[in-house]
């Protein structure tokens, strides 16, 4: 199997889980790993496809400005552009997005915050944060329906080679060195996300 | 395959996955697909069957007014005549009817506005609405015991050929030029009836 | 296939869908099929199993007394009496207990009332209520540690070839003149606890 | 088969019904069977993998201290001490640590009262509590980074053949003379869990 087939089977193999948990309502969410850095090149989710079922049509292999390399047929995800801004500006291999309930409750709930921190977590070890007083904060940003502009704010926030931003009532991306790495930050950021729902009613109810 | 038989397969395979979504309690809902134009005839699953089982009766062909063609078996469920005015007013071509905890919720606390409206999220593209403002309004209509009157008040809100219609303390009704689009709706409205009751739990809703 | 093999496979078919729910936490619940009238003799679970798995100790037959036949191993179920209540009084030919979180919220939230009733709710008709106006009550009786103590009490209650009792921090026992009667009915109990957990949250936190 | 691969199919079948619930998010989690007494060893899960695949290196056979024993690959679990502490002092043969958002939101409701009871709840006789008054008691403690730190606050509570940990914002530790004894505890306590926390939004609570 050569080093493209292997990208695919990783990539589709997330797209199975991420299903399973059904994280992909209504064709929502697209996926992307990188398939070479010279030049860079990826796959990423055809655009409105029933993310639920596995065809050989899933990814398109595109170039480092998201547009589909030769003999590609299909169109991208209309958010390929910020999968772009991940893999140009860091070393992440995987980039993940999908929508949640309680990602998107908590988009909204601290919007004008800008951002949510979680600390005191022991779930954040799975982001190598092993320090007691550690803290992660996720950045929130508004919901542009200009892709491009959207792209360009959430470019600010793509600095680490894993990170993770938040888009007001859409969704979560999270990208990782690996795609291991990637869904293991989703993973934990979803669990974060639920528990602090859960938690945060009982400062209205019982307070 | 013959277009009847690929008919049936469509909304089989719809009828499964939402079954896994156990969105068929107490074996509730019904699913309808049109099979011909001229004259109008469709498939609609039979009543009171356990719709977590695939059998050969689960479906019924019937005629434009919802009555079973010569020689099928097994009694049309009692909801057929919605969909009649579905594929007799539009030229949709599925419509899928589930009960929800969550579509419930949302009819009762919204039933005495008429309607329940979303605006601001990104799942809304689900719908082809791409503008940042847009707004999609689910009316909601009094749970009728008589099926013919619930069926006319239901018909008032059949005028496009995708739509959705809450009934009160009952579910959701939706359909689409195909099932695919019908699908994808019904996906999208039930993120965002789970999105709003959860956030509105917080009281800080727009509404 | 004679017709014991027939009420046992009947029986593991629904053991194997409510436990896909994961409704049987911890081994709790318990499951009941007549085999046979004159004399009444029964299929119940065996005690203490875990019900995800499938078996073929999963049942035990019993006596009209809940006692074990001759050549059976293994114990039943400690609630065996409550099985015995229902088919030495009524012509029900399934009887299912199952612990839920909602069934137990609600069993909790409406004890010192001494019962929950629902009215309004399409996903009634699963009863064979088909009017507007009708009404459904679910009587909710102490825990009684005694089982035949529990088990008298719970006698109070079971006067139709169909119905619900709720017992407090405990769970519901379901019956019903056919297997599958008995399972929609209870799926219908629960969607309907389900909702009225969730929809009385808003009384507190918004008024 | 010999004792060994037993002990390995049975801690591989826990794990493999645990992630069917997705009690392992993002890697988290650890599980660990006894092999032998004397001297004692036992299997601990491999640290950092993806629990919800099976493969033959998901767990570690490691020695009184937790050490690999001679030819084994892979890093036992970081949290491999506490699995001593249990083993050393008690007759557990199986000992399961999960994070799930409901034992979470009890470790952070209840961490300053240092413990969580209950009472007068059925699921409660999985703990071989038929009394109606008995109550249980789980220990709620600090989540020190340094693992020997936690290790020896928590050996505080490991007294009895079998027994149960909350580490706050970090999960429960359930053990139990068989893992079938343990498995069935941990699924107790996650029911006792899911429903406390329901019913404490009520705010009616016995607390």
């Amino acid at each position: 199997m050569n080093d493209r087939d292997k990208k695919w089977g990783e990539l589709a193999e997330i797209k199975r889980e991420l299903a399973e948990r059904d994280w992909f309502p209504a064709t929502s969410g697209n996926l992307a790993i990188k398939v070479s850095d010279k030049p860079l090149t990826f796959f990423v989710t055809a655009s409105g496809k029933d993310k639920r079922k596995q065809t050989d049509e899933d990814f398109i292999h595109v170039d480092q400005n998201g547009l589909p390399l030769p003999g590609q047929k299909g169109k991208p995800s209309a958010e390929t552009l910020l999968h772009v801004e991940i893999f140009k500006k860091t070393k992440a291999e995987c980039s993940l997005h999908v929508h949640t309930v309680d990602n998107n409750v908590i988009s909204e709930l601290y919007y004008e915050k800008g951002s949510v921190t979680f600390k005191g977590q022991e779930i954040m070890k799975a982001f190598g944060l092993w320090e007691e007083d550690a803290e992660i904060t996720v950045p929130i940003i508004a919901n542009h329906a200009h892709i491009p502009t959207l792209a360009a704010e959430f470019s600010n926030y793509v600095k680490k080679d894993y990170g993770a931003v938040l888009i007001r009532n859409h969704g979560i991306t999270v990208w990782g060195q690996t795609p291991f790495a990637a869904k293991k930050y989703l993973e934990a950021f979803e669990f974060l996300f639920s528990y602090h729902v859960k938690l945060k009613l009982f400062s209205i109810t019982n307070q």
